[in-house]
């Protein structure tokens, strides 16, 4: 059996793991304050050209959206998000046990557009009875979104300059950043996130790390006392270095890169082997997940052979899977996927 | 100038405040423990046909749609609602601020329809990543709904019916309750209400009290120690003989049904008014509250006259605005307002 | 049977019952706009020599107390207050369900010491895990406190003093401001209190009023979006006007303080009554509340004729009990409850 | 330089990075239903004597505390723990951002006594007035305690028997479980506190791994959806076998308790060099952290050679301070910092 389920099957990229255990009985400081927290974050600031960042390592995605989003909101806030964003959908109420709202925007393909959101500033402003309403207060996006979907560098500019004019920070979700990053088809580069982001974060647990999101505040604009918050929130690791390790080797040799284009490359091949087949893709996907219309008679076949992802149920005989990739997968798993598929036409 | 702006913009009916002088200086105990409340409880009982009810006397609607829903959900749920029922955008978000999100449905002239929501828990419960997201675990409505629309008892009962299925707790929100319940056309009685949900509230501030909403779990289901959660969330009064007085007098001798009833009578008045000049519905309302589509230009010389409260804008020229009346309307003011309209066609 | 149990046993003044009557079919726009509500607060703003101060009339103490700390803390902080505080026992949990920790210190006959204030900053702030701990974030005081004693000038000088070299908000609950504040024992004024404070309540509940309570921010330092914030709180009257017409009568020719004088003058006889008699008193208070220790015995008779407030057991046969006096005792009733003690020594 | 600064100074024991490289590659699915979690669990429940525990494995202790205590409490109620508890303390406001109160008793060298449990419990529901108040919903103990001292077997079971004789769920902290039961001064055992308690934990961040706590319903008693509640907290870890191959190795050949014997074995050597050379001790602590009073003079000499943890000033010239000792403690450590101490008397 092989899997495809998801870019989280596997445990560490294996230079994680040597650093572990090369590193494992010095003795640190707890708390994050540790010399690989220390590193891994100035390596982080030289790859984002931000040198004032503030940086904090947090266990997980929800984890991150949660603490982000009640940080930088103010009581009679909520957080703007299109329908299909992840905190909307998927992380069980995370951000409305915050005590905040969250406020839906039609999506494209998964993303936000800048007129959708300032359509919805208009509005807003415009009702007279607004005060007896949540007032949207910031803007979070992901990217690759849910879809595995890629804002060009206009786009992002755009809802930047929608979010600057209304003053709207605006968050990004990089759970897979790294996939996005590395993909064939992008014009957007981690400097230009830095830029136009209030805050973002880069994903470690889809991108070779055991767990671990890495948590930017790229012009040294982190909420007061955030690490408190952290801590309140319950995640503080007393073992911070187990995230500073794990970054820092990220971030050595351009690692995390490396990995990233590797997932691609392999997406690629697979996207192309879907396409020759003549299969369905839900939508276009420029990153490590690829969204196939299926037949469910093909689908039982293909169970007892390889694991993917239901995404919905598009007709009574047509199911939308997901295939991922990852910085582990084999190429050989891949040409063992395709072997399984139709014949090319 | 007169005012058809909402309904509450007078004080209380006379005989509440005629009632509050004459028992003015009784000692009593506080909190609700008071002659009065219990006198007003027994009233509504009978009212219902719920001899078993448990009745909380609450300030006003906001209030009583966070405490109820916080009170009756657990951790993981949330409240499903249509997108246009009140706790989802006009609360400031209260609901959120308990911790839980409203889930929203499509609405239909402001109802829920049962198809739709049977249809989010098939969705819901079919996916085999539900447990990471929200659990549906009660269902707001309101009654009249915000344009001031009337569920029929048929789909009350089907709403029910799916409710009971799934274990969904329904909750009607009956802040214009006596308005809808002495509608023209409608065949739903204060005892169906009693009788399909599950916790329901008579509304006061809009119909006739200075303020107070009379919250009733019909069969004795009220959460365990409830009183606490009221006194929790800063709702509980010290005086709550001034809710008990209040809603006392509205049960006796029918008076709540027979204020409503003048609301309705002259709210049929108008809006006939309206109809015989020709004037667009933007839809259609049978209780207290009418939504016209009227040109900007004639607003604007209504503007000097009348009071009235904006919806939303229908085009460049056109705005659909709501007039209400009320216990307190005089058939003279809306024969003014008429006056002040186009002539009838 | 007559009543001492507390000073919220009657309804409102009757100028204030009159007063709704005089303007009850007056319409007026909601949620405290109305033309009542402005008068009241220019009234408040004289007598608190706070031009511009901005007001907010709430409908209770504990939701006036919740709103005021969640709105002036950040989330990393806790609110300061001593162990008697009501926020800390009597609240049912309203400052924690606001996500906020209530930070004992203790209590000397109910008031917080200076010196006990600022021995907490300074062991928080030299404890190098401090990080890891609540922040104190604002102070609660109130004023008479839970023992019906009062701040004298230079203790609230004092406790500013700390307050404003630590960057804490002083607030000051005032359920009884007005007995506090015609006390024939205190040099403390509604300005010293205006100017020591950063913001505090003038309770109407125990003072005259049906509900209500007027919280000022001196100094035109309410928190961002306030408003929005009272509504999220469910606290928001759509009939504003009750709360304005009653703090416009109760600020109207000294209404407030005149009927607070005559509770203090009728508690300061029934307190020589009981110092005649040779009872002991629990401890001196110089405002509207008087706690005596007696027998159970004689309680036991005395509760065919008289109800008070259990407040706590001292011993096998002994125990603390309350009389309140308000603006409604009436002399003739302190006559009565003396001729029922024992006699004068 | 050494440390005895905490017990989480190094990384994982070498078994576990072992175990992690040899099942790095072996696609699992996510969230926790990996085979390494399944087989942890089932040690675990072999350990403990509960074949029917429910076992969660969290990221860490303030996450547990939190998590825990909010799926166990009713909205009207709140934890009971000593006021030196870690959750009243030292987690940043945790439990109250969770909207429940921690309600302090007074500990007896970090223990609760049964007796001031009890009291409590009259003294709560004596009062006429409880429903005003924060009902006690559930008790907080951990053990070892803060200042790691221990219960004994007597000593819990009358804890128990107070908490269900008013309903109260008893929830034990273990962070420092294993140390707790590999003191040499114990009889209470693993399967003792599966007896006695309705939940606890068994600390892994400071017996040997990179992080994480195992939380224990002994019987079957986990909250509803206590799955989805973790997610919602941000806890939920997609590589959930980074904590099974982590508590599946501590659970194997008694990995847990043998390393557990070796700082407690550290612990008494170093306790024996201290009394040996005529050191005051802060309290009697059997467990693996040993807090001394030393003067200030020879605390700044030490600080060249050695890290321990302030606790807090005594008087103007003395301290007291924290030495740990953990499953990573090396004997010479211990013997170099004896020799830095004075010498024997």
């Amino acid at each position: 059996m092989i899997s495809f389920e998801n870019d989280y099957a596997e445990g560490a990229h294996p230079k994680i793991l040597q650093r572990l255990m090369e590193t494992n009985l010095v003795q640190q400081v707890g708390y994050g304050n540790d010399e690989y927290c220390a590193s891994a974050k100035e390596k982080i600031r030289a790859a984002c050209q931000c040198p004032d960042a503030d940086i904090f390592f947090i266990s997980g995605g929800t984890q991150s959206n949660s603490l982000v989003i009640r940080a930088m909101l103010q009581p009679f806030q909520g957080v703007v998000s299109v329908t299909t964003g992840h905190i909307n959908g998927h992380e069980a109420g995370a951000i409305e046990y915050t005590g905040h709202k969250v406020m839906p925007l039609p999506h494209h393909d998964g993303k936000m557009a800048a007129a959708d959101l300032e359509g919805m500033m208009k509005t807003f402003y415009g009702d007279p009875s607004h005060p007896h309403m949540v007032f949207p207060g910031m803007v979070y996006i992901s990217h690759p979104t849910e879809y595995g979907t890629l804002y060009t560098k206009d786009e992002l500019k755009a809802l930047s300059r929608v979010c600057r004019k209304y003053d709207l920070p605006l968050f990004l979700d990089g759970a897979r950043l790294g996939y996005g990053l590395m993909s064939h088809d992008t014009d957007v580069s981690l400097t230009d996130i830095a830029a136009y982001c209030d805050v973002f974060y880069i994903g470690g647990t889809k991108v070779g790390a055991l767990c671990g999101e890495a948590v930017v505040f790229p012009r040294h604009n982190a909420p007061r006392h955030f690490f408190t918050m952290v801590k309140q929130h319950g995640a503080l690791l007393a073992k911070g270095r187990l995230l500073g390790v794990q970054f820092d080797t990220l971030f050595t040799d351009d690692l995390y890169f490396d990995i990233s284009r590797h997932a691609i490359d392999l997406a690629e091949k697979m996207k192309k082997g879907f396409q020759e087949r003549g299969y369905q893709f839900f939508l276009h996907s420029p990153t490590n997940q690829q969204f196939i219309v299926m037949e469910d008679e093909e689908l039982k076949q293909l169970d007892a052979h390889v694991r993917y992802s239901f995404w919905e149920k598009i007709d009574d005989t047509h199911t939308c899977v997901r295939f991922a990739t990852s910085w582990a997968t084999r190429e050989e798993d891949v040409d063992t996927l395709l072997s399984l598929l139709k014949k090319p036409v």
